[in-house]
């Protein structure tokens, strides 16, 4: 192939009868109070999720090594969009001519041009952009004042708005769909990988233009290991099966994971552990409120383990944002700065794990509103 | 979900024979002779494809933003792989555990430190780590010298060893299967999107881990855009439709493009140009032998549709190389620096576009023998 293409266009048209040029306006508009705060003239948006949160113009690059395009962010208003022109019918269908720009090969000169226009203090996605590309700017346009400017575009999508919501509800929704359909799919001899499989092939036929992620999937002992890989063990006779799985859906990622309990006689210690599990969730998503520090929200499942005696085996974070990428901020942990505030989606997803037998994680996400939490 | 999966290991165990473990190794012990030649201590290895090349250590990273993992490789001979816990089982299943490192977070403290006990002159693959990254290693180790250092792995990885070609060979011949049970699937009425899935299910139910990259379907006019979205149009009654489409088995991607014409009577012009589009292929493929520059491998083709005063219409090059990753060393093109040599595995696909009524790409890969060229 020559090279992979652009997203299905065409949903992102318009939202609740607001066309979504207006979104992204918006957006960038937003961005652009957060720059002249930091004081650059421009910033240069590599990151492909951030580039499509205030353009839509593609949310996937073809290779880490091969970008779609690249989006210039002026404080004086005007934006520019660069690709190449394997991109450029695309970018047309929703960027004006006038501000789109057509390179060859890396685009470098043309960006520097570009950047040049603007002014001489560059922000840059530090994170975002590989060292190659940075030396190649530095030597195309020697006046260029490139400054790593990093988190500013993270920052806004942290906080969803409205059209994201609605986004992220009709991904949860296939999500939930599919959990209520999977249980008669988990059938006694049959690998993780069947199932896995038959889970993505259920996303994909109905709605979903991708996982959000590899299916994780993983029966008794592999469910110890918070990350397992779907392989060949089998779906025993009795026993336990882990699922933590997501969709795409309309640019939006889904989150969720369920234990199940199959058979007649699981492992003893199951019924309490999962019992356990379920009640540091349930506390977690019914103290969590806005304002609320991130390490405390993590701390109220942490409580619930710790009064058990258990706390050992909860080995990971509480949970962490969702949005076009499946980790995104906030992290719910005990090093996760700031605090909770509206309009954040973020998963719930304590787990313990035991070696000996296996585990048990529950999770589920929520939109942060105004005076709690609401299970999506 | 915490983060992504590991790939399916196991494949790779071993191959006719022959330990995995001893092929990686071997690959490592090419690329100390290039780094010695470059005057480099150490090179830490950033791109996921590099580092799985050279160890069979995670083929993916987790998001552009997240790596699972490191691989320092030194002239000295003792090569160190760096992960965080989420990594842990998986690297030692295939690495020696007095060689592996386990970092928290970036990990850029414990690689600097690593890095540091190996020398000073430390090459870094630029094109494959963030900007960021970089400048995190450069204050935590401070008396380190970080030079760029691209492409060493990249052109080992442009001449495939044995294990490699049987794993191409492998993913083509399902790709082939996939084509020639295709036809029955090419319904008028059904939309591009819906062959599109149709591929993949095929794929992914006949031994493929994923698709190398987004199949390309375009009916039609949509052909005339050599990288078409498969979207919402309709397989026509009469008319054509290209399909540029590959599947990943045992890590290696296949690559394969064909136009099928549909129904009784398609475009006039569909017929001369899908034959001089098989003439220019043919030729090429008739043509090309190890010792020929890239670009005279290029012209080849060009040739066929210069002497048709068709030449206008070809606007790509004519293949790249195909491996690990869909799109690897060579280009063949009039930019194309090199030559063909034994071992390399590229695509042949010319093709010619008329946005009146469409166009027609034909595209087969070939592994380049010591006398010419074996179609895959």
């Amino acid at each position: 192939m020559l090279l992979a293409r652009c997203m299905a266009r065409g949903f992102f048209l318009e939202h609740n009868g607001v066309p979504m040029e207006t979104v992204f306006e918006a957006r960038r508009e937003r961005l652009r109070r957060a720059m002249r705060q930091k004081g650059i003239d421009a910033l240069l948006v590599s990151g492909a999720a951030n580039r499509y949160y205030l353009s839509g113009f593609e949310l996937h690059d073809v290779q880490f090594n091969e970008s779609s395009g690249r989006l210039i962010v002026t404080t004086g208003g005007r934006d520019i969009l660069l690709t190449d022109p394997r991109y450029e019918e695309a970018a047309l269908a929703l960027w004006p001519a006038e501000a789109l720009r057509i390179y060859r090969g890396d685009g470098v000169s043309e960006i520097s041009r570009t950047l040049g226009e603007f002014g001489s203090r560059i922000g840059i996605e530090s994170a975002g952009v590989a060292w190659a590309f940075i030396r190649s700017l530095s030597k195309a346009g020697p006046a260029l004042s490139l400054e790593a400017a990093d988190g500013l575009v993270e920052g806004l999508r942290a906080i969803k708005d409205e059209t994201e919501i609605a986004a992220l509800r009709r991904s949860f929704a296939l999500n939930h769909r599919m959990l209520e359909w999977l249980p008669g799919e988990i059938v006694p001899g049959r690998t993780e990988r069947e199932i896995s499989w038959r889970i993505e092939r259920f996303f994909r036929e109905n709605g979903a233009s991708e996982l959000a992620f590899p299916s994780i999937v993983a029966a008794d002992r592999n469910a110890a290991m918070p990350h397992a890989v779907a392989g060949d063990a089998v779906i025993p006779e009795n026993g336990l099966l882990l699922v933590d799985v997501g969709c795409r859906v309309d640019g939006y990622c889904s989150d969720q994971t369920r234990t199940f309990e199959i058979g007649c006689c699981p492992e003893p210690a199951f019924a309490r552990t999962f019992a356990l599990v379920e009640a540091a969730q349930r506390t977690a998503i019914r103290g969590m409120r806005p304002g609320m520090s991130l390490s405390e929200a993590y701390g109220l499942a942490m409580k619930v383990f710790e009064d058990a005696g258990e706390a050992h085996a909860f080995t990971h974070g509480l949970g962490h944002g969702v949005g076009l990428e499946t980790h995104e901020r906030p992290a719910l942990s005990t090093r996760g700065t700031g605090v909770l505030l509206p309009g954040m989606v973020v998963t719930v997803e304590p787990g313990l794990y035991y070696p000996a037998w296996g585990g048990v994680r529950r999770e589920h996400t929520v939109l942060v509103t105004e005076d709690g939490v609401e299970v999506l």
